[in-house]
């Protein structure tokens, strides 16, 4: 085996995952989804718990200098959420352990906690448990997120069918584009510590960085509509990663429309100031935990008239590459290059 | 406010827990305990499910210099299957998350979960999720552990009442001792790479600190015995610490015979080598993840008859300290001086 081979770098999360939990084998006739969907899910007579888990590291998945602790309190726990509520499912119980170095005074754990209770009074989830304990360096939040339903409307990635139309809710790109503001206020500050940012211009980018929301409006939104997702993740990484996640566990191939995705202005503006192209702000970006999903095509009507929802493509069969058509009418293939924390690329 | 109140150093791991998390308010009525039990329990129909999270850290609460990967990996579940299990409740799936340096190779890894496979396979638990990212610097493993139960009999740290018996299970303080024999060995082979250590005369501490079980077989062994316990415990933090938890929670104080408590041979033998007292390994050690609970007294005769059970002492009135009472008489308080991870002793 080559040497390089054996490194974490050289290998995907995904496919690291893949080696490392592929001789596992379960044997509670309760674990109905256990690894590689958005959640976990058991059931148990009526009840159908979903469960997920998420590990936030200093310095990898956020940096102190520019996040205040509370929005990272409040940050930690919707992204877990985001997770159950695209299983479908709304969420009702979180766990957060945190580990920390002393260098934290307890006003600072204090303010994390602020904005971890603030996340659970605006989504009604109850903070049930967890662990507090040291670390050597820095912070680090794993949190835990719990739903439950009697409902059967439990949403996979594996349901997406030929001819189904591809959705999404909100705007994309703009928590992307808020990241590289903030880096770059950083690197302005450590140049001249005494200078005053005027970030008048970026508050919506900013603002989905550092305290995004997840879509349980959207799931209350379907629900009125009478819509069942055949198919439903939440754009963390990007949407290309979590098209190659649908398309991979639907068997399906998906055309998106370039012209079709929803960008907000400020978002293309500031895109345009950092001469990136908007596509790759919503392909590779991630962060805006939108919640992308396929539904039957019966529905376009009622998803066209919603002023939340967004129709960006299209299921096509699997032997067709996932493809964006661009406004030229042009095929560019969409490979998975989202956000994977072993091979940061910025 | 005196600065040194706001150092993390200065409260304990139980008091920082009160205070970030004091003015949490539950909103769902399918919760039934939350914080400050060693699990949560959540109720749904005639299903209660319990749950609980640990983190443990790289540096903190392992040294991977003498801790094997795979004996981590199996470790790592046991402490977080003996939280579920010291409710009187049987595991039945787990999610891992690891945060890892790009130092550790994919074989690495792999270890890692040959150990976390071992322990779901022995313990009946299957691996459902998680999540996988890098870290800067070293391991971090957090583990979450769920189990269910139609039964009732679902013990808490609350129920002792004055009369009980205070019941542990196997034998305490080998775990600690195994911990001074590996930190010894380390140094040694700091100076003298070459030394080849002789480690038969401590294999059962060696093994109680890398390898511990979870007591599974002592709540199966309760049901069979009919006895559901007052309230329950594990000792993870050492026998005084998780004395004060049940004193705390159950309104009572203990009285505990120093004559009663159960060690092994070998573990007094290196207590005698080291030359600590006994007591400081089994009140302060921690790490046995034996089960500590409070009995009817009309179980007195079933718990003498097991082999597996020992009564140590029994419930007082709260008024009275909690107290170990020595060979010669004395009466000894005991306060909680277990391991914290924020006021390491050693």
């Amino acid at each position: 085996m080559d040497d390089n081979e054996n490194d974490l770098q050289s290998i995907g999360e995904a496919e690291l995952i893949k080696r490392i939990t592929k001789s596992f084998k379960n044997k509670n006739k309760s674990t109905v989804i256990d690894i590689g969907d958005d959640a976990a899910l058991l059931k148990f007579n009526k009840t159908n718990i979903t469960i997920s888990q998420d590990i936030l590291v200093e310095g990898v998945h956020f940096d102190l200098s520019y996040v205040p602790l509370k929005h990272l309190g409040y940050k930690s726990v919707v992204v877990n959420i985001s997770d159950i509520i695209s299983m479908n499912v709304k969420p009702s119980h979180i766990l957060v352990s945190i580990a920390v170095s002393n260098r934290f005074r307890i006003k600072a754990l204090e303010e994390l906690y602020e904005g971890i209770k603030l996340a659970c009074s605006y989504y009604n989830v109850d903070l049930i448990g967890g662990d507090t304990t040291s670390s050597n360096t820095g912070l680090m939040v794993s949190v835990t997120c719990i739903g439950n339903t009697e409902s059967k409307k439990i949403t996979e990635r594996s349901g997406a069918e030929e001819g189904d139309l591809l959705v999404v809710s909100g705007d994309l790109g703009s928590a992307y584009m808020g990241l590289q503001v903030l880096e770059r206020e950083k690197k302005v500050f450590e140049v001249n510590p005494n200078s005053q940012p005027d970030l008048n211009n970026y508050t919506y980018c900013i603002q989905r960085q550092l305290k995004p929301e997840a879509r349980v409006d959207i799931i209350n939104h379907l629900e009125e509509l009478k819509i069942t997702p055949t198919s439903m993740i939440d754009i963390s990484d990007g949407l290309s990663s979590e098209i190659n996640h649908l398309s991979n566990s639907s068997s399906i191939s998906f055309h998106i429309y370039e012209d079709n995705i929803p960008i907000s202005e400020e978002t293309k503006k500031v895109c345009d100031e950092f001469k990136l192209s908007h596509s790759v702000a919503y392909l590779n970006g991630g962060e805006d935990y939108e919640l992308l999903f396929t539904v039957s095509k019966r529905h376009e009507k009622k998803i066209n008239d919603s002023e939340f929802l967004t129709v960006i493509g299209s299921c096509v069969k699997k032997k067709d590459d996932n493809c964006m058509i661009t406004s030229l009418g042009q095929k560019i293939n969409i490979n998975s290059s989202g956000w994977d924390s072993f091979n940061k690329k910025d």
